[in-house]
């Protein structure tokens, strides 16, 4: 058995110069910190400090920030010594100020802007943008070189720094966790992640959990655990952790230098065991945890009040303006000072020789280390062609076949193709097989790094398919993987996916921002594909029913969010070819996994996918001429639906001239202005005219079709069924019952709006309801739809039959 | 230092005759288990079983139900001999079977649903409704007595746990955790809940870590790390782990009876210490970790394929059909002979009276405890007079006061006047006092029970304020705490609310379908205040601005979900009585937490509230007309912006009819047919005209209000303005600008619409051009607004002025 603790070793790794530089380094960053809370001007305080050097409103989050300085300062010193390959990740990310510091120290930040130059003019720039209108966040934010982690909401910095070394066996990603992140349920089983991560083929992630004591205001769990419970914890967890703890600047520098050199030491003796002489045995892998004061060097006490290391170091430590004690610019003044950047930066405001050495060169600084612009490294994934994976559809709705099973097979052949550069993989908690797309694993299985059993299935220490029981670890992953450059798609029950709608969201803000940074480049889509939809609950109910993820993701820019739901296999076969080969986008695909009616060839399915939209003539009645009503569709089972209301329309009212729209491309809804898929209100009258009914079965909550369409001429005639909250266990066909989506339901709205039809649209209606009753009696004596529903297919025929 | 690692002690608890008892249980249960998911008929196999008796769907989640029939067995025995107040919550809720069947072997169920009697067709009709449409859930589900979680989304059994067993002394939950359901994140966190329990005012949870090696189809990560990481895990979480591990049901018996006795005595030790003795050392509680196989007790072999303790014991094992192999029909009632019907039910099809001995009696039976159906407890909170926090507002406009911090002492009086029962909490992830709400601070704390230090603020061993930085924890404690009968509110950051949108959807889901339940009594409404709003984000940014909570809220029913945006704080007071007296609801209250000019005297204010919307009579001039223009507005800074407005044009166009409308309730938009706090549609027109343009300021994503009035008749005219995901770091009012809310943009809108104004309007349009200029001027030059438009406040003369 290890012994419990592992004290921080004890013998010096710093000579006395390199303790004095490296501390030099550390005062500099700290001192470009407070700057850019403070200073407006006088950058380099070559005059005395006065209030029209200070910014009117003071912003950003001092308490995390020296730490994370210290932590950059010593990873630079590790990356030379060792040459590494190495990405900071900094999950307290309000310590904007500390990253924006580093990379400026190290040049990297101006050279992706020239303007904040490495002299005087270029600090006083640097300071003001900081958390200024027009200028930069107070977080840690994409326009900041070396990120690939924006720090606004909390919880993800560990699942993204896995997702960035899968497949990078190169790489390292130094990964700071603040204990207020670490109380996230996110972070809590991230630290799992190491079960998933192989040694040979993948990279390492190094933990750095800063201990600073509290959050906003309160204390943080994980600094008021006992030591003994925090190691456990971390060994409970999987890693091996070495301690770091202390105030004493020289002391803490000799400790974490050395506590550096183990961990890294490590890592490596890890990496050649696995490497070369084979030893797959699950690695405990180093985590370090730095305890030190939040706001350290800050303020001792302020208006009486302690500060370094309370939470009152949390934000602004020192308010400073016209109105608040005068003797608080002269404590600011000395705080500054006590930094010394007169020995620090040189007469231009150059940072000295003999410290800018210290920071790595080229792409080894960590703000210019490709990987965290990984748009740069991004390859175009071979694709297969995916008309070669269609089904065959000799007549519309003749063949059965699960549309995600036959995508399958095109993913089985995406992951084949490109198993060299390895890059493109498939995450998901535990429904790769649900979903049915278990043809993946005719080539790859789930990467699985620890112990294994007899009947275990698809399990290897390197594989394609990353599955844990985790939504949020598969979307942090995912965005890591895609942030460094790589290709990939998160596969989910459509209801659970809403369990990251924030993780969602912070994702496309950071597509949105990074459109707009000219040296970030594309990364690929994020891309869900979305199924055991609300329509197809019959084995899990009520709890599983919610469509709503597309309701949210439309809120986001329409410059970066896509959603498709495509109403057959050969449809999804086209818009997966797309949504893979696309950039910068959120691709979200809802497909149905149950065998079901096919309806169109494979050249027709992609020529509808790329249009979007479409009237499908063969199901349409109105040729040359204006249509009595227009039947509209989007997603599998509405599209059932309809295709078998107009089978009964047409075998009863053959005079009756309906036209069957099909939506693939949910956002050719909106308006041209409002996205770039969106129909010109000519095309979208084309297809819908300008005042006949317009019967629309949606897949989703009905209300957000009248939320695109609600400006479109055509809009008082719109009738829309969707899903409203309603059904539990049941059988497939009565869910669209209870939600008044199914066929009867859909004759009868369309009746409802012709009373020109007279009696006989008296009788058809009563025949529906004859129906839906029948249908009733059905279920609830055998558990089975009624004969003629569940044997129902649309056929070319079928029009002239009477139902 | 405590042993590493904790065997399960060896001597008997169980005498031979106890043993046989208990292992006759849990065959009962084991056998109700399966005839659920198969039978439709023959319920104790009188006659040979035939596919006649099986269901032709076969669904239901076998593998994780015979655990929970053990456990459940087990723990009836430890409430008999210590008479206990225990819940019971499943974790892995899709082993809805075992519940059911413990509470139909208990008498509760049957209790409940008198048409499910205890004999022979009473076990006909349970069999048969069983995941069967018209029946129940193959979850634990609303419907099953003694569950308050449902195991449709996992993650959540332990917060839950905790919520309950919040200022509930004498309880205990017992709560079984899936090994599944322990990878999510929200899980992984709730285990720190210990360290916000308090020994002397709450009672325990006792959570058993069920571990039976798979997910779905994957190995679960807490079944595949070393006993002794797991140990190290659970001691690190801070708790006791009793490891009960195995297959022998013999030996399983004896090791669960002597380990739970050991887990019991040492939960009565702990307690008896901290109330009699005054010890407040934070205990470390004890956990059980029973590890037993999959699918325990099922058929070992099906097809040549190992079932049993493998991840295809999962779902149904076992196929049952006329197109399977004839031999599984043999082998499913070789299974259910298995376990004796004959031996455990009578000739009427009752449980013998020796077994039906084993379950506790009455209100001590977990399917019966008055906790799980929390209705039942609710009493009333004591309210203060919310019209006594009234902001005195002399006149419109003038008074600037914070909205959450006028709020925060009715919530401080409310958590005052209810300390006795103690029955309302306050729940948030370290924002209470970022969101102003520091009143609360002076009459309690927040409950913090580990460690403390010096320079900590307002903790407590107990307090009504629980602080973890875990949406997902605050979220789960909440609803446990209102499931079990109490009250409370959850106030966060507007944007990170969306970390919960999952774990609304089940509570809502939850809300909907016990409202239909006639056993179930009502519960208090789960309350919201989202503030640190997306227009006041100037220390945070792009990454905290989210308002579209409300947009997922309401796509849930209507009879559940109601949404405020209550313009300033006498509204607030308002709302926040009204909401906390509410039952059964979802609230979801959107304020502004700064400074921000008060309009409505508290009498104004109440009336407001009440109508939900009204016309502002003193901020209009069309009194007794049609208006011009009708400049409506819902939220506190879109009010602020089009009184503004509105000031701006009735300085420049006096003649100019303006009507105000202001919303507090949202869901006044849309029709009565679809909300019940719907306007009619004539109370809608009488309001916003069927013809005039109608500026609408809105609080959130614009199209929400679209979506909620595309089938007004006025719909055409509406032009609403909104946060369409612009701007970042900046000040308030530039926010509204990027957002093009702005009083200046909203003075154009009304101009655009309003041709005839000819010159006169195209001179204020530039105007109103040229001020945002200068806006911009003022914010790139020294970081603030220019100062009309901070000093700005409507005011009853500011009409008369000029800009």
């Amino acid at each position: 058995m290890e012994t419990l603790t592992q004290e921080p070793q004890t013998n010096t790794s710093l000579s006395p110069t390199e303790l004095q530089l490296i501390h030099a380094y550390w005062r500099a960053a700290n001192y470009l910190s407070v700057g850019q809370m403070y200073l407006l001007d006088n950058p380099l305080l070559r005059e005395p400090l006065t209030l029209a050097h200070i910014k009117r409103m003071l912003l950003g989050h001092w308490g995390t920030t020296p730490g994370q300085n210290f932590i950059y300062a010593h990873l630079n010193r590790v990356i030379k010594t060792n040459d590494l390959n190495m990405v900071y990740m900094s999950g307290p990310g309000h310590g904007g100020p500390a990253v924006v510091a580093n990379t400026y120290l190290e040049g990297s930040y101006s050279e992706v802007y020239p303007r904040i130059s490495l002299d005087e003019a270029g600090l006083k720039k640097l300071f003001k943008q900081f958390s200024f209108p027009g200028g930069i966040s107070s977080h840690v934010s994409p326009q900041t070189p070396g990120s690939i982690h924006e720090g606004g909401e909390l919880g993800y910095s560990l699942s993204h720094a896995f997702g960035a070394v899968f497949d990078n066996p190169d790489l390292i990603v130094a990964c700071v966790i603040g204990d207020g992140e670490a109380e996230t349920g996110p972070l809590a089983t991230a630290w799992h992640s190491n079960k998933f991560l192989n040694p040979v083929s993948d990279g390492v992630v190094l933990p750095i959990l800063h201990l600073n004591g509290y959050k906003i205001s309160n204390p943080a769990v994980l600094a008021r655990i006992s030591h003994e419970e925090l190691d456990q914890l971390l060994r409970g967890y999987g890693w091996t952790p070495y301690f770091v703890e202390g105030h004493d600047p020289e002391q803490m520098h000799q400790a974490m230098a050395t506590t550096l050199d183990t961990a890294i030491g490590q890592i490596k003796q890890i990496q050649q065991e696995a490497r070369e002489a084979g030893n797959t045995t699950r690695p405990r892998w180093p985590v370090i945890v730095l305890k030190s004061p939040k706001g350290w060097t800050g303020p001792d006490v302020i208006d009486g009040l302690p500060n370094e290391g309370t939470f009152r170091a949390h934000q602004v430590p020192l308010s400073v303006s016209a109105t608040t004690p005068p003797e608080h610019l002269a404590q600011l003044e000395s705080w500054l000072r006590s930094y010394k950047p007169d020995e620090l930066f040189d007469e231009q405001g150059r940072l000295l020789p003999e410290l800018a050495e210290l920071a790595p060169q080229g792409d080894r600084r960590m703000g210019a280390n490709p990987h965290a612009n990984g748009g740069l490294l991004l390859k175009d994934l071979h694709m297969p062609d995916f008309q070669e994976y269609a089904v065959a559809v000799p007549l519309p709705g003749v063949t059965l076949a699960s549309d995600t099973q036959t995508v399958g097979r095109f993913l089985r052949d995406v992951i084949k193709l490109n198993q060299k550069p390895h890059n493109f993989r498939i995450f998901g908690p535990d429904e790769t097989l649900s979903n049915k797309l278990e043809a993946v694993f005719e080539v790859t299985n789930r990467q699985w790094d620890t112990e294994t059993a007899e009947n275990d299935q698809f399990l290897a220490p390197t594989g394609s398919v990353m599955e844990m029981l985790s939504e949020h670890q598969c979307e942090g992953w995912l965005e890591g993987y895609l942030l460094t450059g790589r290709h990939g798609l998160f596969n989910s029950y459509e209801a659970f996916i809403h369990i990251v709608d924030s993780m969602f969201n912070q994702h496309a803000k950071w597509l949105k921002t990074t459109r707009e940074i000219p040296w970030r480049r594309p990364i690929a889509s994020l891309n869900y594909l979305l199924t055991s939809t609300v329509w197809r609950q019959d084995h899990n109910g009520f709890t599983h029913q919610d469509p709503g993820f597309i309701d949210h993701v439309i809120n986001k820019k329409a410059e970066i969010v896509r959603v498709y739901l495509p109403p057959d296999a050969n449809c999804l076969l086209s818009v997966m070819d797309h949504c893979l080969r696309s950039r910068h986008y959120v691709n979200v695909i809802v497909a149905g996994k149950h065998p079901a009616p096919q309806w169109l060839s494979m050249d027709a399915a992609t020529k509808h996918c790329t249009e979007g939209i479409g009237i499908w003539p063969w199901a349409s009645n109105d040729q040359a001429m204006e249509p009595d009503a227009v039947m509209t569709c989007c997603g599998d089972v509405p599209t059932l639906e309809t295709l078998a209301a107009v089978s009964i329309l047409r075998a009863h009212l053959p005079d009756l001239k309906i036209r069957v729209v099909n939506i693939v491309d949910l956002l050719k809804l909106e308006r041209h202005t409002e996205h770039s898929h969106g129909l010109t209100d000519a095309d979208y009258d084309a297809i819908f005219t300008r005042n006949k009914p317009v019967i629309f079965a949606f897949h989703g909550y009905p209300w957000l079709v009248h939320r695109l369409t609600y400006n479109r001429a055509n809009n008082s005639n719109m009738h829309v069924r969707g899903y409203k909250e309603e059904g539990t266990i049941t059988t497939a066909f009565d869910m669209t019952v209870l939600n008044e989506l199914d066929r009867f339901h859909l004759v009868m709205d369309v009746l409802d709006r012709l009373p020109q039809l007279g009696n006989t649209g008296s009788y058809l209606k009563q025949l529906m309801k004859d129906k839906l009753i029948e249908h009733k009696q059905y279920i609830f004596s055998n558990g089975e739809d009624m004969p003629e529903i569940k044997n129902w297919a649309w056929e070319s025929h079928s029009v002239e039959d009477s139902l």
